[in-house]
């Protein structure tokens, strides 16, 4: 049985010493995050994740969710009791305006909740997860009659909300969907179409779930400029917020999956039923970006949070299994054999995880802290450089984290040998349930190319110029500190790397998009180690302090994790780099029956 | 559903054209694999493997196996059938010595079958390759009565094999095991213990199962020493080869695994079931290498078979699924979307697949005809060169070819999207099988370890040397073909990378043995990638002159992959160098408590 505790520790650290929220103390919400409030808010959310959430990940994923004839879903036993807590503990509004019944606090402290509800369970922290981009959907889009109708009740979780996007012929290509919306005549629509993949979309926990649609108007223009967004509660809720008759949406089968079988992937039916518009009509892309960047965010913690709860066991039974000897000579001479930690190949996969996780980790909470000041503050220039930075990043956060989060759920596995296949020890469904994040919210090949081909060259390629800019004024300023050199050499070469790459796309790609198609995932990776090294960077330069404070053995660890990284993982950048520039010659040269 | 063909052209343009099977018409066995021979065997295998193994494969999956509470194990249906088409076909003795009901064929026509069967249903093929390794210990190290009594029911079907070997507390320490073995007094042994981890251990296919069993004869030293082989009988064997009463042996419970369902996973119980000794006293591992070797070797079919299914499905998809347009403009703007074949980094998903497949396919066969002139050639000089390699690369081929494999069916999956999580689509079960390969037979960790810790020192490094010689004298000898020239300079790039890194650890490692460990698996894929890259020139090479016959789109689509090879994997070698000479430092610099 595979086992969870929240990085309580780890977390503090970050949002104390690496990134200390209170610097953000001018922004609303952030003068209510105390460290002493921090500290109760992590610790209780630690708790509720430890002892109620994870003991059922391992039977959510034998149980599954089962659908009755008549169309509605069961989730696993003891899913409803846990969901209950969840709501009750108000987590699901912890970032949310007071105005529409949410705390108020600082998002990126939700992301560090977020990250232990997904290694705890990820399968059940989905359903609320969906409600978020639900319900940040209707803050920035919807009607004030609609963020009073259903933002409340998403966020208490008596309701919980889906996002309605794709149809079995349209996944990435959404300007291909057919779902209708005519008019009613009273200001509502009718909504007809069949939505494929639809997470949550039927489910017991709560007692109605507001699907939020994309669907076409009759008459709109072909393509992506006529689809609008629609929310198509599945009871109807009458104007004072009570239940009325049930809407004409069902679920129409539940999708048997490789993995996260405790939530429920449905086909969903509309068939004439009744919807309200969110935004302007044809300007449906826009407000689905809301909700998919929220996703995105959320995916890329998943991708992080596997990748921790699989290194936790693997950790642990690195520590415990007893296998041949140390290279060197027994170590522990008295017992039958050493355990398998003392084995060098061992601590590289092991390592290799956890530099990652510690950086990772790091990028949310660096990540969320630019939402929050891109949605927060009041300084223009201040939110346009973060919000610049989360368009910039938001693609190369979920490619990334949840490329490597899954490689490394992979390496997590093969610490265990033969156990790591077998179901009893959990470790392949954290695979299982892994793999996922790296294909939905936009596969990461999707990602690579939203990063390369619209985020780069969006404003003249300001988002990556403020991103590079930020990083050497940091290698600059810190120069003279010379325990952080070897920190920085690394991140140094890596950052040129980047820029040759971005060079090399200029020269190259311009007027010859498949050579940034071509290169367009290795610039995802490039970036992505690039940003992970400068939290790293960031992590060593407050362990520094930490450890001249007189906490050596934490921090010592963290400056050696610090060191593998840039020794192990950075060097990457090359690799990237080369097979950027190689271009799309060959592989365009092959005509299509040639694969 | 999933499809396959089997790649019949590939194998035999490797087979006449890259490594021309008829040069070793001297060996035993050669001079009957007349091209025409060669033809038909490989043809009526991929008839067989189409036709009738692959369809069972994802119905396999889903029905799993069944054990009943009297312990025998049901097959999922229409796999007696098909295992009954597969022993009358000759397949299992295919290269087995005719003295003992073989065909005495070419090993390395076995693995170009064995590929097919991997494919189409690896689960099933397990059966029959299992049988193989116990036939070949016996073969090595058994007496004229075992090899008489055993070996030609395990080649015609009848009966069939497997390896027992891991116990709960050792699977890769076997020195710990505990499995005891007490003389009866008339030459026979009394086996007493439990091993697990034992595919194939209990089974409905064949009428007796013949178990290979390492344990420790009482009084025995400790440790490996102390270890010997057994052959245990489900059903004991009367003198004249008739079935007797059944033995003590039962399988106690088979394993929930991710994937492979379809092979039973057995524990296994010797309730002082009567066995025989293989070879010497104390000599068993000897007699394990045997099959261990013949094991190895198959699971890195294994991991190229399941690499070339999923490839197969995902290239498939990618020229039907309309999504999206070209970014150079819509290339069929006739249809509502272009096929997704279209996109670069499509088809770099693809290309990284497919590139691999090749190469792999040729370093199977490659490393087989090794394997038959190690066993057959007369000239001992000559044998003794090719078992030299064979034991340098078969470590490799195991852990390249399924570590490699498995992050290919992962690739595959990526491009059908979200279909590619849904089981329907049969893209998951590839990744969930694949997994088992990186596991069994040694955990790739071992397979490095066994690489630099033994098969690089051994006789002074002279299985190194040699294999370093070929490539050079390769280079050397085609350096005047101005042709070739682009795939000879990726090559030599690379043998230099790997060169470096072997005198980095003869400068490094000896005396200090951590950092060899450090580096073993960086080591184990470097030398992989050199060989692959070996494999793409003896392949280009041989593409150039079928291209001036006349074959020119099949062999300039060659051509073209292998400069995707060159350009994209292989200076993949650079950065596992780097990690290579970054040592072993940092990571054991770490206390256990710091994981």
């Amino acid at each position: 049985m595979p086992s969870y505790k929240a990085p309580v520790a780890e977390t503090l650290f970050l949002l104390k010493n690496v990134f200390p929220i209170e610097r953000f103390n001018n922004l609303p919400g952030f003068a209510d995050a105390t460290q002493d409030v921090v500290e109760a808010i992590v610790s209780e959310a630690a708790k509720l994740c430890e002892e109620t959430l994870q003991p059922l990940n391992q039977k959510g994923d034998r149980a599954g969710c089962v659908r009755s004839p008549n169309g509605s879903v069961s989730t696993p036993p003891g899913f409803k009791e846990a969901y209950r807590a969840f709501a009750e503990g108000g987590w699901i509004g912890l970032a949310v305006d007071p105005l529409y019944g949410g705390q108020g606090l600082p998002y990126a402290l939700f992301a560090a909740v977020g990250e232990f509800a997904s290694s705890a369970n990820m399968a059940f922290a989905m359903y609320a997860g969906l409600s978020q981009g639900a319900l940040n959907a209707l803050l920035v889009h919807g009607t004030e009659e609609q963020k009073k109708l259903y933002v409340p009740k998403l966020v208490s979780g008596a309701w919980s909300g889906t996002m309605n996007l794709t149809e079995s012929h349209c996944g990435t290509d959404l300007g291909l969907l057919k779902t209708k919306a005519v008019p009613n005549g009273d200001g509502s629509y009718a909504i007809s179409g069949e939505k494929i993949f639809i997470s949550a979309g039927e489910h017991d926990l709560a007692e109605n779930i507001i699907h939020l649609v994309l669907a076409r108007i009759e008459g709109a223009p072909a393509g992506v400029k006529g689809i609008s967004l629609f929310v198509v509660p599945k009871i109807l809720v009458e104007p004072d917020g009570t239940l009325g008759v049930g809407n004409k949406v069902s679920c129409g089968s539940i999708e048997h999956k490789m993995g996260i079988h405790a939530n429920s992937t449905c086909v969903m039916n509309y068939d004439g039923a009744r919807g309200t518009l969110v935004g302007e009509p044809n300007k449906g892309l826009n407000a689905m970006f809301v909700m998919m960047n929220e996703a995105r965010l959320f995916v890329a913690i998943q991708g992080l949070a596997i990748s921790e709860a699989a290194y936790q066991n693997a950790a642990a039974y690195a520590k415990e299994r007893l296998q041949g000897r140390a290279l060197s000579g027994p170590k522990y001479p008295e017992k039958p054999a050493d355990p398998i930690i003392v084995h060098p190949d061992v601590r590289r996969n092991l390592l290799e995880i956890r530099s990652f996780n510690e950086a990772a980790r790091a990028l949310v909470l660096w990540t969320a802290l630019k939402s929050d000041i891109a949605h927060r503050s009041q300084d223009k220039a201040e939110a346009q450089a973060a919000a610049d930075s989360l368009g910039l990043i938001t693609p190369v956060l979920k490619g990334v984290l949840t490329d490597r989060g899954f490689d490394n759920t992979v390496k997590a596995q093969q610490v265990l040998g033969g156990h790591g296949y077998i179901e009893e020890w959990g470790m392949e469904q954290f695979v299982r349930d892994a793999r996922i994040a790296m294909l939905y919210e936009g596969a990461n090949g999707i990602q690579a190319l939203d990063l390369v081909g619209r985020k780069l060259p969006k404003d003249g390629g300001r988002a990556l110029t403020t991103f590079v800019g930020e990083v050497k004024s940091f290698v600059k300023d810190n120069e003279s500190d010379a325990s952080l050199a070897p920190y920085l050499k690394g991140l140094a070469q890596g950052l040129a790397h980047l820029e040759q790459a971005t060079f090399w796309f200029m020269q190259n790609a311009i007027g010859k998009p498949d050579n940034a198609g071509a290169g367009s995932y290795d610039y995802m990776h490039l970036l992505g180690l690039v940003v992970l090294g400068y939290m790293w960077a960031h992590i060593a330069k407050a362990a520094i302090v930490e450890k001249a404070n007189g906490d050596t053995g934490a921090m010592e660890g963290k400056l050696l994790r610090a060191n593998f990284f840039m020794e192990h993982i950075l060097p990457e950048t090359s690799l990237r780099l080369a097979r950027i520039t190689a271009g799309a010659g060959t592989m365009m040269a092959l005509e299509a029956e040639q694969f």
